[in-house]
């Protein structure tokens, strides 16, 4: 089990906190009545303002042309504590299985957009595709965050990065180096 | 005092083992007789083979021209004991000071292209610029990775990941998942 608390509204601005370290996160789409869930590791913040991310969906996935299609996903990030889920739902597809159901995953709505946030996750970040430029050539989807829900506790939650090879690396301890940073660079 | 062994070639296709678990790296660059370093924590691996990185490298930084100009750059790993050294490079400008020399870093050659190693940092990626399709739009640069460079031990060195604030989290413990993967899928 999880530690679950209510998650709060989050400054869109400020999702580097959870996304730049580099987790392994889950997007969640919705198109044409169906939903489905993958895994995702190829990632990085773009933007503050407006809150820009750059994914990796590749065009073999199953949720490659509903998230194209409807524009929309949300990104979830999960704990260590569902480390075997987001592990199997990278082992399946869509096409054959509704994730959420196979996993015992709860679809909460969003805000903002059709697909649905992942209860059990830490945080969620509603996205909108903004631009598709390199879709074609990479894969490469830039999103902006347009809602994001955090559960305020465990400050630092203990989060999965991914090694390729079936290895993955936890998050570990957390330093504070404000001291050494000049005003504004932090 | 970082644990230094002599580097190994390592396969470019292989360097998402490093860069996908989302550390913090630190970017050398070389443009008409001068060297310059810079932190980095927004990037992304984007292809296997060829090997591809994208990367957010602002305008506002003194290297954005510098591997604008060069058309070439390298990403070096560092660890932990660098802690200190990453920040305060994060907090000066090369207009101002070669930072190899004010914090007593190795330039070491690299093979294929003109920008340096960092001798202590534990992997060294040498980059070409492959695409500069987004470097308007988003000061994001898309490398190839054209050789690789990676001290054998520790198989799982200690890396750093910023979370913003001044705050960063260290990497932790390893866990293998490969009997959860189908073929083909790790």
């Amino acid at each position: 089990m999880s530690f679950r608390t209510a998650k709060q509204d989050f400054p869109v601005e400020a999702v580097r906190r959870y996304l730049e370290p580099g987790p392994v996160v889950l997007v969640s789409s919705f198109w044409q009545g169906r939903r489905n869930l993958m895994t995702m590791g190829w990632h990085t913040v773009l933007e503050f303002s407006p809150s820009l991310v750059g994914c990796v969906i590749s065009s073999a996935n199953h949720s490659f042309d509903m998230v194209r299609a409807s524009g929309e996903c949300v990104i979830n990030l999960p704990t260590t504590a569902l480390t075997d889920t987001v592990v199997k739902i990278g082992n399946c597809s869509g096409a054959d299985v509704d994730k959420f159901q196979a996993f015992d995953l709860t679809a909460e709505p969003a805000r903002c957009v059709a697909a649905p946030l992942i209860g059990e996750c830490h945080a969620c970040f509603e996205c909108r595709l903004y631009d598709d430029a390199l879709v074609e050539a990479y894969n490469f989807f830039i999103f902006e965050v347009v809602a994001a829900h955090v559960q305020p506790l465990p400050e630092h939650p203990e989060t999965l990065h991914y090694k390729g090879d079936g290895i993955f690396m936890h998050s570990g301890g957390i330093v504070n180096k404000k001291a050494l940073f000049r005003p504004g660079m932090r």
